[in-house]
């Protein structure tokens, strides 16, 4: 198959409209706190200026090989932004950038600033390393969405002059770079490319890259000893750390670091949807298999270790050094909604939301200008000197800071708040399926016409939702509601009447002939779950997280006082859910009776027979937040897994 | 106060015939085959040779700084070993080595392989980091233990001369250096070296380091400024790894590297014994409280990460990543027999006894050959490439080797293996101390003459202990029987007849007139015991460690299968003890009903509701053996501390 009309297709970002809830009140703060925290830090850093090429060699702060990455994050951001919001002085600052950048671009098309800047001789020298690729894959992703919300296609032009630099000098002709990137990206971008422009060369060339990836004589050998270095001392021992150990068609686990995984495969699943191609399919789902099935966390965050930031091996999750990273949980919701296109299964938006309801949204203070990398399921205070040699801990405590070194994060956050909303629908000629849930309205096409679809929800904290659906005239076609993985009980009223509710692929499908005025009405039972991992998971083996509905819950110090390990939940005690007004501008939170240890009528033996005098477990009233607002008040312990009895 | 004649002491390692039983089987394999191992690898390595001086510049394999310490080590377990068991072998290669390093000692008495051959310009210039006094102390120790052992003082007069040097070379007079080194060692090695001597300026030269570590202007900042380095660079970032961050009378935790602490510690003893110095003395207890409350594993062990090997803050202790340090249970042994000489009570003793059968004894493989210089109390295999990135794990399974390239403990463990009889009894003039129970016979002063005990027990397996005294005529003493920590139900007969069995200070001490014949019965009660931890040992939550007398046990996946986390005690559960004579010479074992997760039963979601249908635990008998025998069978899972429900 090459025709690629029949699989579901996503809205533009700007189709829906978000108003309020959970998503809308995160929309506000985005677009109020975090892009103006993250403009003015990548001023204020010489990320924008960079694109002045004033920086001469010997002063100090050179533009660094990540930076054009960040800007171009930031661009992408705004666009997705004005797009439902407009806001001049966003544009006026996006166009500023964009004529510096414009102005930098060398004659053959090559827009780098560091290279420009500060190592000229070195450019396309170190793909493994350098990041060349993956900052212009940004960049093109910024320009596809800036002129996709603003109609300026200034950027557009520049990177469509970049792409071709960079398709002439790479590929398998003669003459030609046999190389790819060490950070997939760049691959993803020139599939959008393609989208925007038409132009299926910039395709061509995004399936060149992934078809050449691992391949024998390795390029990343070559390239090192052409630069007089020896291949063996790659600081991260083999190519698993970028996927390029083996061709993709080989590749049979999620490996290396997770970002760059995830971009990647999102990318492969482009090719195969575009193509057809069973085999990049085959592997991209049993990635998948091992990526969610042995590999994330409960809170949807994937990547276990701080040393590569990625993966290690089936089931090893180790809480408190989590890495966790909110780009991972971004690239994650990229790769799931493309694979929903090509096997369109609920499985993958399970996934997706939970991931951007936990994991990602972690990565961001409540008030909107603070950030993580690394999103730990645990933390502790930590009292030793030796933080840069212990990997247990990041800090005294664990909190988020304003800026990043490398700050990939803060702007990809931001860039998938503001553009959330393509999420929450996907549509074939005759079907609309309903993904996410949140107060919002929508215009999209379906059975020939234009549909409006209105919802009117208080999810994630209640699980009814009601669709109202306005169009011209009545119209027939499958109504696709998704039915989350955490619901076990439900039930679906077709204007007051019931209707079946056997879900297909994980979704109840309606087909009718709708006509306005028409509603559904969706009521998930809620409950609190205790949730359980599996046996090989031995970080949680014993102990239970909370979740209700997609929100994953932890203690705090704040809330519970210190030493959290010593709580336990007897496994019948109530748990009651409350929606607090008065937190974080209204969310859910859950109490319970447990028992704990009191740590200070322990003896000094730090070790003692069980059956020894020694004191008794009291009962104890905590209280759970949503673990993607933890580390909002004083800083202090936190933990997702608790003790069960 | 500054005589030491009241407190206790404890006889020479060669007073006490260790005949059998655990100890004895430890040290025949010590003798058979663990120092037999070390003289091939420090042979092989180039260790020995190196003594000739024949390296030079541009060669390979050059002497490496620690080199010596290698060498005196093996020295002194040959020197105790031959002592108890003579073996013409063993003298002959020290013999060889002795003349070497005799012959290269120069003229103003410096003596030390690396720096004499490989750098002798740097002489005494980085006292922070090269261990060239740490090295002086072993080949002091080794000196002195191998005049003890055979009457040769060939090596004593090198080590004498040797002092002399470093005595002019530091101290507080004009024109002395005011340094110490890095990692301490060479304090207790010369208190050792004033007692076998009687010169008292090496007790005066020890109290000189003690006093001097840590005050300002700080040596080591002054000592990296004159090699034109910034002392702000020092890798360990600053000198709690060395306990030289404040002056040792100002210290109040215990800090940093785990054996460079305990031997510093063991010296401070040492000098507050000497000079009954009462606040040196508060110091060292204040800090041993803090190690044996708070930084201590259940086996004993202490150091909780890899990267400082020591301490990071309290109850800190990681299983899985933990260090544990064989050459750390041996320092503590050292320092709790000096304590309890200043301090007679069985806690130190309770602390050291621990550590000997569980933490250090894992250190090296039950065939004697292989050892391991980190013992974590969980282990997994790792499949991931990643291995030196990852603190996590240290290889594919972790396994004892047969030599490091940093290999303080081998030599370390045979030497202590060889002298543990040392530390079996202690002596005041009307007091005896039974501190560790062994199948054994020695002869000591007590009660103004020589007193023969036999000790017959099959301890550690049994808690029955009878002793039987000889003597020439009846003489009045004080017996005094430790009653270890462990051990809650006990009673003692003399003749037969049951006697008072309160104790003071943990030792149930009985007075009376003894004479030949007469016999001491002690029993212990020595039940399985589920040990559960302080709760804010967070690492320990909800689990037990099985420890029966002092025998702490571990689950292996050789018994028991993979998935360890998965096995679950419940508390009710009957545990069996049986001793196995299959199994390492002859081991006690525990088996019990467990339940466990199956993990082949569990479907492909990794997190799932509690109250969703699941795998339910089925019944499971596991088996449990001595955690020092662990990783002697094939290679796998081992967890110390088991769920319960």
């Amino acid at each position: 198959m090459n025709n690629t009309t029949s699989f579901p297709k996503s809205p533009a970002w700007h189709e829906v409209k978000i108003e309020g809830g959970f998503w809308g009140e995160r929309q506000a703060t985005n677009r109020e706190r975090t892009i103006p925290a993250i403009y003015h830090q990548t001023k204020l850093t010489g990320r924008l200026d960079a694109w002045k090429l004033e920086w001469k060699i010997g002063q100090p702060n050179p533009p660094h090989i990540f930076w054009d990455s960040d800007t171009a994050k930031w661009i992408e951001a705004v666009a997705y932004s004005v797009a439902t919001q407009p806001n001049p002085d966003f544009e006026r600052q996006v166009d500023e950038v964009i004529d510096w950048i414009a102005e930098a671009q060398l004659e053959d098309g090559y827009a780098n600033s560091h290279f420009i800047a500060v190592e000229p001789e070195n450019r396309w020298r170190n793909l493994r390393d350098q990041h060349e690729l993956y900052c212009a894959g940004h960049m093109i992703e910024a320009a596809v969405t800036y002129f996709e919300a603003t109609g300026k296609r200034k950027l557009l032009d520049v990177v469509c002059r970049y792409a071709d630099h960079i398709d002439r000098t790479f590929g398998a002709h003669e003459g030609q770079k046999r190389g790819y990137c060490g950070h997939p990206e760049l691959e993803l971008a020139l599939v959008r490319l393609f989208h925007a422009t038409g132009e299926r060369r910039y395709f061509e060339l995004a399936k060149y890259f992934i078809d050449e990836r691992g391949q024998q004589p390795h390029y990343y050998d070559l390239e090192a000893r052409a630069r007089g270095e020896d291949p063996r001392k790659f600081w991260a021992k083999d190519y698993t750390y970028c996927q390029a150990h083996v061709p993709i068609r080989e590749q049979s686990n999620i490996v290396g670091h997770s970002v760059r995984a995830l971009y990647l495969f999102s990318a492969v699943t482009d090719v195969a949807l575009e193509t057809g191609d069973d085999g990049l399919l085959a592997v991209a789902r049993t990635l998948w298999d091992d990526l969610t099935q042995r590999q994330t966390y409960v809170t949807g965050g994937v990547g276990s270790i701080h040393t590569i930031e990625g993966f290690t091996f089936p089931y090893n999750l180790p809480n408190e050094t989590a890495y966790s990273e909110t780009c991972a949980s971004i690239a994650l919701a990229y790769w799931a909604q493309r694979l929903f296109k090509l096997d369109p299964d609920s499985r993958y938006i399970d996934a997706m939301e939970l991931a951007l309801y936990n994991a990602m949204m972690s990565g961001v203070s409540y008030e909107g200008s603070l950030f993580f990398q690394a999103n730990p399921l645990e933390a502790y205070p930590k009292v030793s000197p030796y933080e840069l040699f212990n990997t247990m801990m990041t800090g005294d405590h664990y909190q988020r800071t304003a800026w990043f070194d490398v700050a990939c994060c803060p702007s990809n956050l931001a860039r998938m708040v503001a553009s959330v909303g393509a999420y929450f629908y996907a549509v074939t000629p005759d079907r609309l399926y309903v993904q996410l849930y949140n107060q919002s309205h929508t215009k999209l096409i379906v059975g020939g016409q234009a549909v409006q679809i209105e919802q009117h929800t208080n999810y994630p904290w209640e699980g009814e939702v009601t669709l109202t659906l306005t169009m011209e005239q009545p119209t027939r076609f499958e109504l696709a509601l998704r039915i989350p993985r955490w619901c076990r009980e439900y039930g679906i009223e077709v204007n007051g009447a019931a209707v079946p509710t056997q879900p297909e692929r994980g979704y109840v499908v309606i087909e009718r002939e709708w006509q306005t005025g028409d509603t559904i009405r969706l009521v998930m039972a809620m409950p609190i779950e205790r949730m359980v991992a599996h046996p090989h998971i031995r970080q949680d083996a014993g102990r239970v997280a909370l979740q209700r509905g997609p929100i994953v819950y932890c203690v705090e110090e704040a809330d519970n006082g210190a030493a959290l390990a010593s709580i336990a939940l007897p496994h019948e005690a109530a748990l009651t859910y409350a929606f607090d007004n008065t937190l974080f501008g209204g969310v859910g939170t859950i109490t319970g009776e447990a028992v704990r240890i009191e740590p200070v009528q322990w003896n000094s033996d730090p070790y003692v027979p069980a059956s020894a005098p020694q004191a008794a477990p009291t009962p104890f009233v905590f209280k759970a937040i949503p673990y993607c607002f933890w580390a909002n008040r004083q800083p202090g312990e936190m933990r997702v897994w608790l003790l069960k009895t």
